[in-house]
């Protein structure tokens, strides 16, 4: 079965064209600037040449319609026609309350993702027009939905709420829902499979260190806490955001500076973390290149983002009453060696020991960094939410087409 | 040397009277309800009849002059004239960045103070508006001032800066300060001398947990990091305060519910932590009776309060990579066997191990509650931050006497 799985934002949508046969990726591709004149479409097949197209695409629709050409593209493409593609996987931020599993797309879904719409502004919109847009292309392939807060949806009370007044919850569904989770699911199953253990005997704790980062407590392989919020904003600090504050600095800042709500958000989510102290960047590597040429807010820069990553490991391994397998993935958990290094430098408390060798390997390869006598182990876990959501896609889509010929076989019985 | 020690707020003012021969108390009260035509006058001396009146007391200064007229007063009171008071010691909640230890009252220091009004609008102003009143009643006495914030400007830069635009921090000093300094000073001193160890060797880990709550992990003696920040709000929920959230919440909630700032501010201050979970009560044996008879809601607001201390014990004990003794300090803290031991519950990764009966004990005298092989000692400790403020001030007055009589001597020689 082919699968194609679509991440739309409100101005680019990417892609990736699955093979479900061994879980291979036939192209994969992106759209950009979609709303503007020169829209930039660039697709990769392996064995075939790189494609890149300037062109003007202006809504979603056109977007969908380019990106099934270029994979029924003769030249450039993979396959032979776009009805090969058979279901259609999408990648939604916020599922609420309500999804605490992938679903296929009904009316009822449909409904439920855009009652969603005040919780996540930025991105359920945008979600919404990338599957209007592939009914439109791909009229009665079925489509699913897999959600960055499902996996989340396990944490329990203490976690989830926050000690507010309780009318802010039931009347605007304010508690913390958690973000990443596809992520965070998809290392914790790999994780599990590279210790030859049962995800249920473990508690690990997972670090997706990107662009946006957040750690997650997987006790027995459900996630019961995280350290996103209500939004991506609160937990660690990130390339651009803050992370936790003083809640009182808000108020306190908007008196001060005579700012408006959607500048405190914008600084908060925009001008803050690595960039702020830094004042250089949001981006890891060049923060660690400053920091090598004797940089010293670069390297404040990088002492605050260790410290307040190696507090939340700390915190979680209360939660849990322990730790078995500390998790690095994303950008910088799969590439900074240094930081895995500085993390880990103050849990000897826990027993963890790095193998330096094995942390400075350079290797896209899921794979055990801890020595052998660390009594957690540590390891690096190259993240594929895609291939996640490729494999979510499929086992609906599945499970649907067995259960509808379930019904026709009891349908021919009676 | 008599010293008296006062804690002004804006509508009230405590007092103790020390005698330094052997730290005793002898006398101790307050003026409540300041600037009404009934404020409440209480006094109480060891072996004396309590006393109580209720008059008009419209500023600080009639109020300091009340109290002077208690202590020295033929049937109530406990000295013979208020000249006998040698010395005056305050509580100032904000000492900024300027002020790293308590230091006598002068021009400077006044000047100092009232550039911090705006850090701590609720409590520097009042506290000046009683350094002031002493200074009209008691012309000439030696005052000192003891700040809430002076212990944890020990804080390293990565634990006291936030990841937002540094023009905040230079422009407005927002950063985090930690408050309960006196507290966590005052029991860390006597935890080390209960477990017979130089406070330099040991890591610690104080929680002060009474309305306001905060916790500090306390490395060879000094304040490495605290769990209160720019303000009190941050860091542990409390009886009103939320402490930690997203801090996305503030505008998202004033956006949704049409908030000013000042509403927002009172909101997380005042209407939340324990009494929005509960829905019943800030104070904790409230609380824990209504958990008695099975009321839902004070059972997920103490676990909810007992989750998120845990958590900060965990970040800590990662901080520090490890912990020797854990302090329980103010009402909650002193007085509650249950939360104690709930904190302690899942902190077995960590070896500690309470002594169920020693935990039970009720007494008010400093005692360690873990069992003889836990690996992390636990200890309770009352606070007595007025103790503290009487010896700060005895030793500035003390240390001032001997460099001026030293001086004069170096005068006679020269």
């Amino acid at each position: 079965m082919k699968i194609l799985v679509i991440n739309a934002g409100s101005s680019s949508l990417k892609y990736q064209l699955y093979d479900m046969t061994a879980e291979t990726v036939l192209a994969s591709g992106s759209v950009e600037r979609i709303g503007m004149e020169t829209s930039i479409v660039t697709q990769a097949v392996p064995g075939r040449p790189d494609m890149r197209e300037v062109s003007e695409i202006l809504d979603h629709v056109t977007a969908v319609k380019r990106l099934l050409d270029m994979i029924a593209h003769p030249e450039y493409g993979v396959i032979e026609s776009i009805a090969e593609v058979q279901a259609v996987g999408h990648r939604v931020v916020h599922g609420g309350e309500v999804f605490k599993q992938s679903v296929l797309v009904d009316e009822t879904v449909k409904l439920e993702i855009r009652q969603l719409f005040d919780l996540a502004p930025l991105h359920n919109p945008a979600h919404m027009m990338g599957i209007t847009a592939v009914e439109t292309n791909l009229p009665g392939v079925p489509q699913a939905v897999v959600f960055d807060t499902a996996f989340h949806q396990t944490m329990p009370e203490v976690a989830y709420l926050y000690p507010i007044p309780k009318v802010l919850y039931r009347r605007h569904k304010i508690r913390r829902y958690g973000f990443h989770g596809t992520s965070h699911h998809y290392v914790s199953d790999q994780a599990a499979e590279l210790l030859g253990r049962p995800l249920d005997e473990l508690k690990m704790i997972s670090c997706h260190i990107g662009n946006g980062a957040s750690c997650t407590a997987i006790q027995h392989g459900v996630s019961v806490d995280t350290s996103m919020g209500l939004t991506p904003l609160e937990g660690l600090m990130m390339g651009t955001r803050s992370g936790d504050l003083d809640p009182a600095i808000v108020p306190f800042t908007m008196n001060k500076e005579d700012l408006t709500l959607s500048d405190v958000n914008s600084m908060l989510n925009k001008h803050s973390g690595l960039v702020a102290i830094s004042g250089l960047s949001s981006d890891m590597r060049e923060i660690e290149e400053a920091m090598a040429e004797g940089d010293r807010n670069a390297r404040l820069a990088f002492d605050m983002y260790v410290y307040r990553l190696r507090k939340y490991i700390g915190a979680y391994t209360a939660v849990m009453d322990g730790v078995d397998a500390l998790v690095f993935t994303a950008g910088i958990g799969e590439n900074s060696s240094s930081l895995r290094a500085e993390v880990c430098k103050n849990l000897s408390y826990l027993g963890v020991k790095l193998d330096d060798a094995k942390n400075g390997m350079r290797t896209k390869k899921p794979r055990e960094i801890s020595a052998p006598d660390s009594r957690v182990r540590v390891l690096v876990i190259p993240t594929n939410e895609e291939l996640l959501i490729a494999r979510d896609t499929y086992k609906l889509v599945t499970e649907q087409a067995s259960s509808l010929s379930g019904q026709r076989e009891e349908g021919t019985d009676a």
